[in-house]
């Protein structure tokens, strides 16, 4: 347990905050796209534009980038519930072992395998409550927000804990206005005509089967715009409150099934685009519509210039399913490798993007890395509150010395590190059961079911082609060194051969 | 600010709660009906059975006297905010100044007088945050469960804070779910085919429309039994959890106005009751049945002997309106003198009844006093949380001596302190602007506008008919003492004379 310092929370809710009202604590959006891929947007995060920037179209991603920064090395997990537990706790995967994704309680989700048995991870997510079995127990971030006088909102998607945990309602977490949220990672179903996934007795068609908003059922209304019209009543609300607010807008868009969102369909198909292509980039074009009209809504109640706004995706995007994208698999992150669920660059780097006027310079680019369980800090310095006790470990760092302009914040020395003892499922270059460690240019992938090692030089080779690991054997050694000792050192878990139960090697005893 | 010792919030959430896994926790349900006089219940709480008593049944009160204690003595406030107020934080309304009934923000409700300016008073109700203008900033001992791992629950009127500030949604304070909670103090309606006052497009009809139960709309079905249907739903989910629950099962019933509970009126027509009163004894009824079923979902579940069931109502029963009730005026809550907004007995002394497996005595009776304040710290003791550090100073002092069968905790030393500088509406007597102090058998009552005093020897006289002030000087300078000191020391509130502009006198400077 780190203690980081003693909490302004318990011991004067008031004067503290009376202490900060001074200065003007700026309100917060986090908005979250799930299964979005690095080059999925009209906004180069190459160092040159590519084939894919220039098919989608995200006007308002490009509105935010000319307002603020671009980070062009965000890492996120390689799947939906690792990232989403590491941005509410702050701890790596590999501490807080939700390493695949959630669903039910008590079940797991790894795929069969014949030859490793997968360990006992975090099957049912994270809690703030520690008497619950399987889970991570965290104090979350907008816990501290809301115990600090922020009002907090979750619209969308939360994939914290499992059905029938205390962490499948966002509620928990400290958000005091739950939009939309609940256990399940993904949308049954975008239509408004599909009552987005519920039977029209109110009863869940499936377990995936949005809640919370009956009163679109039957409408030809999309999910991104009806989250996105909630949200706005929600910010209306949050505005005569004499709060400042977080909103955590967390669409269900851009993950499967590709509805076709017929606002935005016709037009890529008009621009030659397959029936499945069209679907993917009128999802994307959605989802940014719903960006441009909170800016808007931002400006139109003259907030804009006091709300910081970051963009992030949770993980690559898909490559590994031909039926959802056409072309060549694996090749829907190009220049990077593989996509969602890889430990390649396509299945962890994302578009992030972070807007604050008058403290990040507009179109500015930064690129230093950072990593999703950085947020909780950041965020956190970003409202002001410098003192919080949480019984969990910290890992992410703040980087609010990025925002600030300085050139680097912890670049090459700072190592980031992945743990993914699972079998997801997809089947793709780099997805299977795996640990990873990046650190300066370098970026070392261990394969636990084979004990195979790839070392790639990310800044010369971003596609990952060329395994270096042959002609650099004490590169691979350190590296491996610093692996396996964090991963001890943090509890992480690994699988075991089926054959001899014996737990597969860290990566620095191969 | 009141430091009761260091917290076990922030420090170690995990580490606390595993050391207390060892004992298991109970759950707490709090039944709180609104507006419920003394007498509105089969349950004898006078030391005869009354005229009322037979008249009404609740079979499922007698069912939980059975089990445990019945309070002869429980205190409230006269109307409704200050007692959900004072419940909610632990503070007297003469501390927290929510002295009147909240709606809408920063408007006052206090009806017009020639004489009196009304204080500035909370008119935002409570709320966490403490930048929320014309509000009591506290800690809910709601909170500090959720915090400690209980899942909390808010079913039904919350009444906490005033329309557009935060405390106006119930999970500001702490609650995880919450089913038809938000500002108003009442119902619009009570029927499902009214849409308990929604219009079919989705908006209200007036503020009093209660939200969150659009599946009822249209059906034939009361509130009441709505509001526990979607609490049973509830307590099938908390099972699930690993944690303790906290159930606040606050009805709208028995507020106006008076509908027709149908499954219940026929009974008493044929019994004989007017159409307005038997309308009255089936609002009761349905009241009861809820209780009832929640007692048998409990039995069902194995968790009744693991539940502590607090019954409470927020004020005495409506007794100045002939518009709700048949029988001369102000005689409703007879033995006791008016009713709700009176400062007489028959405005602030309720039914409660507690019960508690090996903990209380079954079929028990305790005439000692408690007060709304005092559930707080009781609460959190039932829940073995020991520790909390608040904002907030608590006025109650937990009544568990009382539950574990100890005769007397603080009677007759105890002084009780009801504070209402405010013009509520109806018209009666005891109903008006005032202060009052119990101490042992003795009661005062100052009133603001005329300087008149009145002392009530409340076990000779309960029902305040003989004036004992002039034959008494000397008990009434040493209560009024009390009673003024009390009042500057908390930072209580006075009307004002329009005419002058002056203050109107402590009790203790008359």
């Amino acid at each position: 347990m780190k203690k980081i310092s003693t909490s302004i929370l318990g011991l004067s809710l008031c004067f503290a905050a009376n202490a900060q009202s001074e200065t003007k604590r700026p309100n917060i959006i986090l908005f979250m796209v799930d299964d979005m891929g690095w080059q999925d947007t009209s906004v180069p995060f190459y160092i040159e534009k590519t084939h894919y920037n220039e098919t989608f179209e995200t006007p308002n991603m490009e509105r935010l980038a000319a307002r603020g920064m671009m980070f062009t090395q965000a890492y996120a997990s390689s799947i939906s519930s690792p990232t989403r537990c590491s941005l509410l706790t702050g701890a790596n995967a590999a501490r807080h072992c939700v390493t695949n994704w959630t669903l039910e309680k008590d079940k797991t989700t790894d795929s069969y395998s014949d030859v490793l048995d997968f360990p006992s991870w975090n099957v049912n997510g994270i809690c703030q409550t520690p008497s619950i079995p399987k889970t991570f127990c965290a104090k979350s971030f907008v816990q501290i927000l809301k115990d600090n006088g922020y009002h907090t909102i979750h619209c969308g998607k939360a994939h914290f804990g499992a059905i029938d945990t205390p962490g499948e309602n966002p509620i928990h977490f400290g958000f005091e206005v739950n939009i939309a949220g609940h256990a399940a990672g993904g949308p049954a179903s975008y239509l408004g005509t599909d009552n987005f996934g519920n039977r029209i007795d109110g009863k869940k068609s499936s377990l995936f089967a949005i809640p919370g908003l009956e009163k679109y059922y039957g409408k030809d209304i999309f999910l991104t715009e009806a989250l996105t019209i909630e949200a706005i009543a929600a910010l209306d609300k949050a505005k005569k409150y004499d709060e400042p607010f977080f909103l955590y807008m967390a669409h269900y868009a851009i993950h499967v099934p590709i509805n076709k969102d017929n606002r935005f369909y016709q037009k890529y198909i008009d621009k030659g685009l397959s029936p499945k292509e069209a679907a993917y980039a009128a999802l994307i074009e959605g989802m940014d519509k719903s960006l441009g009209d909170i800016m808007s809504w931002l400006e139109d109640n003259d907030e804009l210039d006091n709300t910081v706004i970051i963009f992030m995706s949770d993980n690559g995007g898909l490559s590994c399913e031909p039926s959802c994208r056409d072309g060549e698999l694996h090749t829907q992150n190009a220049p990077l490798n593989s996509g969602k669920g890889s430990a390649y660059e396509g299945g962890i780097r994302v578009p992030m993007i972070v807007s604050w006027q008058n403290h990040v310079t507009p179109q500015s680019k930064c690129d230093d890395y950072v990593v999703i369980e950085d947020f909780y800090p950041t965020i956190l310095e970003i409202a002001g509150i410098e003192k919080y006790d949480v019984p969990q470990e910290i890992d992410g760092i703040s980087f609010m010395p990025l925002l600030n302009g300085r050139e680097t914040m912890n670049y090459p020395e700072r190592q980031l590190v992945w743990n993914c003892p699972n079998l997801w499922g997809g089947r793709g270059p780099g997805i299977g059961p795996s640990c990873t460690i990046r650190r300066g240019d370098w970026k070392l992938v261990y394969y636990y079911e084979s004990g195979r090692k790839e070392l790639f030089n990310i800044s010369e080779d971003i596609g990952e082609t060329m395994d270096m690991s042959e002609d650099n054997p004490s590169t691979v050694k350190k590296m491996s060194k610093r692996l396996g000792t964090y991963l001890r050192k943090v509890g992480a878990q690994r699988p075991v051969f089926k054959e001899n139960h014996k737990p597969r090697p860290w990566p620095d005893e191969l």
